[in-house]
Protein backbone atom coordinates (compact mmCIF):
# COMPACT_ATOMS: atom_id res chain seq x y z
CA UNK A 1 0.00 0.00 0.00
CA UNK A 2 1.70 3.24 -0.68
CA UNK A 3 1.63 6.06 1.71
CA UNK A 4 -1.23 7.99 0.45
CA UNK A 5 -3.54 4.75 0.46
CA UNK A 6 -2.53 4.13 3.89
CA UNK A 7 -3.57 7.24 5.21
CA UNK A 8 -6.67 7.00 3.65
CA UNK A 9 -6.87 3.74 5.42
CA UNK A 10 -6.37 5.23 9.02
CA UNK A 11 -9.19 7.64 7.98
CA UNK A 12 -11.72 5.18 6.86
CA UNK A 13 -10.46 2.87 9.85
CA UNK A 14 -11.21 5.79 12.25
CA UNK A 15 -14.87 6.15 10.82
CA UNK A 16 -15.66 2.53 10.88
CA UNK A 17 -14.84 2.39 14.49
CA UNK A 18 -17.37 5.35 15.43
CA UNK A 19 -19.44 3.87 13.17
CA UNK A 20 -19.35 0.39 15.26
CA UNK A 21 -18.99 2.04 18.53
CA UNK A 22 -15.40 -0.08 19.08
CA UNK A 23 -13.20 2.81 21.45
CA UNK A 24 -10.38 0.58 21.15
CA UNK A 25 -10.44 0.99 17.63
CA UNK A 26 -11.09 4.69 17.83
CA UNK A 27 -7.86 5.34 19.33
CA UNK A 28 -6.04 2.61 17.74
CA UNK A 29 -4.15 5.53 15.00
CA UNK A 30 -3.63 8.29 17.59
CA UNK A 31 0.20 8.60 18.74
CA UNK A 32 0.10 8.57 22.59
CA UNK A 33 1.16 12.07 22.38
CA UNK A 34 -0.90 13.63 19.84
CA UNK A 35 -1.79 17.49 20.04
CA UNK A 36 -5.42 17.52 20.04
CA UNK A 37 -7.31 20.87 19.33
CA UNK A 38 -10.97 19.76 19.83
CA UNK A 39 -14.00 21.10 18.84
CA UNK A 40 -14.55 22.01 22.59
CA UNK A 41 -12.55 23.53 25.21
CA UNK A 42 -9.95 23.54 26.59
CA UNK A 43 -7.58 24.99 23.72
CA UNK A 44 -5.48 21.91 23.51
CA UNK A 45 -6.92 18.94 24.81
CA UNK A 46 -4.63 16.67 27.19
CA UNK A 47 -3.38 13.20 24.84
CA UNK A 48 -3.88 10.89 27.86
CA UNK A 49 -7.40 11.64 27.71
CA UNK A 50 -7.66 11.67 23.50
CA UNK A 51 -6.27 8.77 23.21
CA UNK A 52 -7.54 6.56 26.33
CA UNK A 53 -10.08 4.21 25.12
CA UNK A 54 -12.14 3.29 27.88
CA UNK A 55 -13.10 7.16 27.74
CA UNK A 56 -13.84 6.92 24.10
CA UNK A 57 -15.50 3.41 24.80
CA UNK A 58 -17.63 5.27 27.40
CA UNK A 59 -18.65 8.50 24.74
CA UNK A 60 -19.80 5.97 22.12
CA UNK A 61 -21.73 3.94 24.60
CA UNK A 62 -23.64 7.17 25.45
CA UNK A 63 -24.83 6.56 21.76
CA UNK A 64 -28.23 4.52 20.98
CA UNK A 65 -27.34 2.57 17.46
CA UNK A 66 -24.77 3.45 14.99
CA UNK A 67 -22.75 7.07 15.10
CA UNK A 68 -22.73 7.87 11.42
CA UNK A 69 -19.62 9.77 10.11
CA UNK A 70 -19.64 11.26 6.85
CA UNK A 71 -16.37 13.17 5.16
CA UNK A 72 -16.64 15.49 2.00
CA UNK A 73 -13.58 17.13 0.24
CA UNK A 74 -10.97 15.18 1.40
CA UNK A 75 -7.59 15.97 0.44
CA UNK A 76 -3.92 14.29 1.66
CA UNK A 77 -0.74 15.59 1.15
CA UNK A 78 2.01 13.03 1.77
CA UNK A 79 5.87 12.85 1.14
CA UNK A 80 8.17 10.83 3.03
CA UNK A 81 7.42 10.69 7.04
CA UNK A 82 5.24 13.31 7.27
CA UNK A 83 1.69 14.26 5.82
CA UNK A 84 -1.55 16.00 6.72
CA UNK A 85 -5.88 15.87 5.70
CA UNK A 86 -8.24 17.96 5.75
CA UNK A 87 -11.69 17.53 5.04
CA UNK A 88 -15.13 18.44 6.41
CA UNK A 89 -17.09 16.15 8.32
CA UNK A 90 -20.33 15.22 9.54
CA UNK A 91 -21.31 13.44 12.51
CA UNK A 92 -24.81 12.42 13.50
CA UNK A 93 -25.98 10.39 16.58
CA UNK A 94 -28.71 9.74 18.89
CA UNK A 95 -27.81 9.89 22.59
CA UNK A 96 -29.63 7.18 24.49
CA UNK A 97 -30.79 10.48 26.70
CA UNK A 98 -32.71 10.98 23.29
CA UNK A 99 -30.80 14.05 22.40
CA UNK A 100 -29.36 14.44 18.63
CA UNK A 101 -25.94 14.43 17.56
CA UNK A 102 -25.93 16.50 13.94
CA UNK A 103 -22.22 18.35 13.72
CA UNK A 104 -20.95 19.91 10.42
CA UNK A 105 -16.86 20.45 11.15
CA UNK A 106 -13.53 20.77 9.47
CA UNK A 107 -10.87 18.19 10.56
CA UNK A 108 -7.37 18.47 9.62
CA UNK A 109 -5.10 15.67 10.59
CA UNK A 110 -1.12 15.32 10.92
CA UNK A 111 0.97 12.35 10.23
CA UNK A 112 3.79 10.86 10.64
CA UNK A 113 5.34 8.20 10.03
CA UNK A 114 6.94 5.63 12.62
CA UNK A 115 8.73 2.51 12.65
CA UNK A 116 7.15 2.26 9.08
CA UNK A 117 3.64 2.46 10.84
CA UNK A 118 0.99 5.93 10.14
CA UNK A 119 -0.10 7.90 13.35
CA UNK A 120 -2.23 10.70 13.74
CA UNK A 121 0.14 12.52 15.76
CA UNK A 122 -1.99 16.08 15.56
CA UNK A 123 -5.70 16.62 15.33
CA UNK A 124 -6.92 20.16 14.78
CA UNK A 125 -11.38 20.00 14.62
CA UNK A 126 -13.29 23.03 14.68
CA UNK A 127 -16.88 24.49 14.03
CA UNK A 128 -17.19 28.19 13.17
CA UNK A 129 -17.68 30.36 15.74
CA UNK B 1 18.14 27.81 4.52
CA UNK B 2 16.89 24.05 5.13
CA UNK B 3 13.04 23.23 5.19
CA UNK B 4 12.25 23.82 8.88
CA UNK B 5 14.14 27.63 9.31
CA UNK B 6 12.00 27.77 5.90
CA UNK B 7 8.75 27.08 6.70
CA UNK B 8 9.34 28.93 10.12
CA UNK B 9 10.36 32.00 8.25
CA UNK B 10 7.46 31.96 6.56
CA UNK B 11 5.32 31.78 10.05
CA UNK B 12 7.51 34.74 11.38
CA UNK B 13 6.73 36.22 7.48
CA UNK B 14 3.28 36.43 8.22
CA UNK B 15 3.25 37.52 11.69
CA UNK B 16 5.50 40.49 10.91
CA UNK B 17 3.62 41.64 8.19
CA UNK B 18 0.41 41.32 10.64
CA UNK B 19 2.16 43.86 13.39
CA UNK B 20 3.41 46.00 10.59
CA UNK B 21 -0.71 45.62 8.77
CA UNK B 22 1.05 45.06 5.25
CA UNK B 23 -1.43 43.61 3.55
CA UNK B 24 0.65 42.34 0.71
CA UNK B 25 2.99 40.86 2.92
CA UNK B 26 0.30 39.27 4.81
CA UNK B 27 -0.91 37.13 1.89
CA UNK B 28 2.51 36.43 0.34
CA UNK B 29 2.93 33.11 1.61
CA UNK B 30 -0.64 32.13 1.11
CA UNK B 31 -1.02 29.42 -2.30
CA UNK B 32 -4.08 31.02 -4.50
CA UNK B 33 -6.18 27.76 -4.13
CA UNK B 34 -5.38 27.63 -0.35
CA UNK B 35 -7.74 25.43 1.28
CA UNK B 36 -8.91 27.93 4.65
CA UNK B 37 -11.21 26.94 7.37
CA UNK B 38 -11.38 30.63 9.44
CA UNK B 39 -12.57 31.44 13.52
CA UNK B 40 -15.57 32.81 11.77
CA UNK B 41 -17.95 31.16 9.45
CA UNK B 42 -18.41 29.61 6.41
CA UNK B 43 -17.01 26.20 7.48
CA UNK B 44 -14.43 26.72 4.26
CA UNK B 45 -13.64 30.65 3.94
CA UNK B 46 -13.15 30.99 -0.49
CA UNK B 47 -9.40 30.83 -1.31
CA UNK B 48 -10.10 34.53 -3.59
CA UNK B 49 -11.04 36.04 -0.48
CA UNK B 50 -8.23 35.20 2.18
CA UNK B 51 -5.41 35.53 -0.31
CA UNK B 52 -6.69 39.42 -1.41
CA UNK B 53 -4.11 41.46 -0.63
CA UNK B 54 -5.86 44.52 -0.68
CA UNK B 55 -9.69 43.17 1.75
CA UNK B 56 -6.59 42.11 3.74
CA UNK B 57 -5.47 45.51 3.66
CA UNK B 58 -8.73 46.93 4.46
CA UNK B 59 -9.02 44.77 7.82
CA UNK B 60 -5.54 45.53 9.24
CA UNK B 61 -6.28 49.12 8.41
CA UNK B 62 -9.66 48.75 10.94
CA UNK B 63 -6.67 48.63 13.45
CA UNK B 64 -5.55 51.56 15.45
CA UNK B 65 -2.04 50.57 15.75
CA UNK B 66 0.22 47.60 15.40
CA UNK B 67 -1.02 44.47 15.78
CA UNK B 68 0.25 41.79 18.52
CA UNK B 69 1.04 38.15 17.49
CA UNK B 70 2.10 35.60 20.22
CA UNK B 71 2.70 32.21 18.66
CA UNK B 72 3.02 29.69 21.63
CA UNK B 73 4.05 25.90 21.69
CA UNK B 74 4.66 25.70 17.89
CA UNK B 75 5.55 22.50 16.36
CA UNK B 76 6.67 21.97 12.53
CA UNK B 77 6.68 18.90 10.91
CA UNK B 78 8.39 18.50 7.36
CA UNK B 79 9.84 15.68 5.07
CA UNK B 80 10.51 16.49 1.40
CA UNK B 81 8.36 18.76 -0.06
CA UNK B 82 5.40 18.53 2.33
CA UNK B 83 5.18 19.79 5.83
CA UNK B 84 2.59 21.05 8.95
CA UNK B 85 2.48 23.08 11.95
CA UNK B 86 0.59 23.75 14.92
CA UNK B 87 0.10 26.40 17.25
CA UNK B 88 -1.51 28.12 19.59
CA UNK B 89 -2.07 32.20 18.83
CA UNK B 90 -2.33 35.28 20.46
CA UNK B 91 -4.67 38.07 18.73
CA UNK B 92 -4.21 41.21 20.55
CA UNK B 93 -5.09 44.86 18.75
CA UNK B 94 -7.30 47.85 19.01
CA UNK B 95 -9.63 48.99 16.33
CA UNK B 96 -9.85 52.64 15.13
CA UNK B 97 -13.85 52.34 16.63
CA UNK B 98 -12.44 51.63 20.19
CA UNK B 99 -13.22 47.60 20.30
CA UNK B 100 -10.78 45.54 21.25
CA UNK B 101 -9.37 42.26 19.76
CA UNK B 102 -7.98 40.21 22.15
CA UNK B 103 -8.02 36.39 20.99
CA UNK B 104 -6.32 33.33 21.60
CA UNK B 105 -7.00 30.51 18.98
CA UNK B 106 -5.26 27.28 18.22
CA UNK B 107 -3.84 27.30 14.34
CA UNK B 108 -2.46 24.66 11.76
CA UNK B 109 -1.01 25.48 9.26
CA UNK B 110 -0.43 23.09 5.48
CA UNK B 111 2.60 23.57 3.55
CA UNK B 112 3.60 22.70 -0.14
CA UNK B 113 7.16 23.25 -1.50
CA UNK B 114 6.01 24.50 -5.15
CA UNK B 115 8.72 25.09 -7.37
CA UNK B 116 11.13 25.34 -4.92
CA UNK B 117 9.25 27.75 -2.73
CA UNK B 118 7.70 26.55 0.62
CA UNK B 119 3.58 28.10 0.36
CA UNK B 120 0.64 27.69 2.94
CA UNK B 121 -1.98 25.53 1.23
CA UNK B 122 -4.21 25.15 4.09
CA UNK B 123 -4.77 26.96 6.96
CA UNK B 124 -7.28 25.67 9.99
CA UNK B 125 -7.61 28.73 12.56
CA UNK B 126 -10.30 28.03 15.63
CA UNK B 127 -11.63 29.14 19.18
CA UNK B 128 -13.45 26.19 20.90
CA UNK B 129 -17.00 26.79 20.85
Amino acid sequence: MNDQDAIRKLIDDRVTAMRNRNGRAAVAGLARDIVAFEVAGPLTAPAAQVTDAVATQAWLNSFDGPIDVDIAELAIHVSGDVGFAHSIHTLRGTHKDGTTLDLRMRSTLGFRKLDDQWKIVHAHTSVPR
